[in-house]
């Protein structure tokens, strides 16, 4: 590509281009080169309206070449009903790191299910048992189905239980999911039934009220709360945090918004008590799993490095394809 | 445009699109709601390498229809000598405020400049002596001219003195400013002698090193310090901003990265002493210029609201237009 070009890449574009494996080994990566301190903290900015707000993530990372991106999304959580729009809906802009060029401009909602996802299988690969085989989704949107799928990637999964509060969508989340997969997947009504026969668990709802408390997890489970990524919500008690061991995307970040927020704030656990972000965990500096008992819980609240390293495997991926629409900025 | 539509324009086309009369009028406006405290203050992240950084400027405006938007720049000094590349490069992303909904990718170069060139605009009409006649233009760039064609359009220029440490270059912005504007542009070597007979005086270079000090001034000298936009530039001697009537675009910003930084950072001028930002004068709650014979420094940094104010406007006009490329995000 020349100067002043810009690669523009839709939706359907990324989704060919940005297989799950793929992601998650570069989110691996990031996750790594984070907990490695060769990645600058990223950074975030929000702006509130009325109704919702904006949203840009920004983040640099030093692979093959440097790159740096920004995710600029708006959330409004009304536009479904209000205007018949996705509540998330924005752009990723991808630069080179080095020199400062724009080099693509992607719709956002792709590449934010596909990290989010890889974060949950990541951190499972090192936080949940090596047999683990039974996992309960609860929250049956689209991000839910990609989750299972990621965490499938990394583990050997036999039964999902699928729960959301609307039964309707949960028994046709598992029948696609099924047929998707080619494992059993059943929709249930008794979450905390459901999770005390699960290995792994992942909340993904936009719940502002604790969905699972202590006395719903058994010994040994895995547990990715991904669902709060702002101060009003919530999935998992404090009590059930306070129970767990704790590892964070982004410590500062999960304190300000993720389910540690709410921990924090009743006084049950202090940062001290988390034990480590992933990073560290991926880079080998603090230990995963040390025993088949303890609970684990992941609290996610989307790391930029994570959208950079997506990003980047996009763009590749479409330059050697030769895909998307090679747009000229200057003239 | 149908829904998942984002409209592309390049740098040449928002050329067309964007006249400096409307910019002036627009960016007038931004700061007056500003003023009014009927906008949002807007938002900023950086990120920093090596060799430069990125910079976002995000910001939220309530206009006929709600706007949203975030301008990524990466800003690398050396990108000439390195790799024949602007230092500046990025883009504009515009939202409708109200859903989120992206609406445009722009190139922010020419809105960057524009909006900057105007915002000294709308500072010279509050700011400025009614009978301003000469100004003295320092640094011979793309902004200085820029900035000396949005001042000839609020006050009734006769003369223009051109500085610049490169004479040459002096030489020929005064060559062409003159056949483009019809009026006296003269070269000039020594800054201070020119400034002396000036009304007005723009400073736009990348000077780490104080260019003009309160002996350089006339009484009634208004100063627009345009350059300094990070920390280690910096264009007024403090003990001429000390002497001076100081008017932030943000007062914060200033404080972090304009002149007034410098004059903060050898404590001989206090927060305190700042008279106003831009936005509370054109709103009409503090008072503009008091009489003939003050000294008043406009410390212009550069604000989201002046983005988002003209990329709304170029995005209007295009759309009367039916300019630009209508791209589908999704498929």
């Amino acid at each position: 590509m020349k100067t002043d070009e810009i690669l523009f890449l839709t939706s359907r574009e990324i989704q060919s281009l940005l297989t799950l494996d793929e992601c998650i080994g570069a989110v691996e990566h990031a996750f790594r080169l984070y907990g490695e301190g060769k990645a600058v903290p990223p950074a975030v900015l929000s702006m509130h309206t009325e109704d919702g707000g904006f949203h840009v993530k920004a983040g640099l990372l030093q692979l093959d070449r440097s790159y740096f991106a920004a995710k600029v999304n708006g959330n409004f959580p009304e536009n479904g009903t209000r205007f018949g729009l996705p509540p998330i809906q924005g752009v990723i802009v991808l630069f080179d790191g080095e020199k400062g060029t724009p080099l693509a401009l992607m719709d956002s909602r792709e590449i934010t299910s596909l990290r989010t996802a890889a974060a949950t299988a990541v951190a499972a690969k090192y936080l949940a048992r090596q047999d683990s085989r039974t996992v309960t989704v609860c929250g049956c949107g689209n991000q839910g189905r990609v989750q299972v799928k990621a965490i499938s990637r990394v583990r050997p999964l036999q039964t999902v239980f699928a729960y959301d509060k609307d039964e309707e969508r949960a028994l046709r989340f598992a029948h696609e999911l099924a047929s998707a997969l080619k494992i059993s997947v059943t929709p249930v009504t008794d979450l905390a039934a459901a999770v005390r026969q699960s290995d792994i668990c992942v909340t993904c709802t936009p719940s502002r009220q604790p969905l699972l408390g202590p006395d719903d997890v058994r010994p040994g489970t895995f547990l990715a709360a991904v669902g709060a990524d702002n101060p009003q919500k919530q999935e998992l008690h404090a009590t059930l945090m306070a129970r767990s061991k704790i590892v964070c995307d982004i410590l500062e970040q999960c304190a300000a918004m993720g389910d540690l927020h709410h921990a924090l704030g009743q006084g049950i656990v202090t940062e001290a008590d988390v034990h480590a972000e992933l990073g560290e965990v991926v880079a080998g500096k603090k230990l995963g799993r040390e025993s088949d008992e303890e609970i684990i819980v992941f609290d996610s609240t989307g790391m930029a490095l994570q959208d950079v390293a997506a990003a980047a495997l996009v763009y590749e991926s479409a330059m050697r394809a030769e895909c998307g629409i090679s747009l000229n900025l200057a003239s």
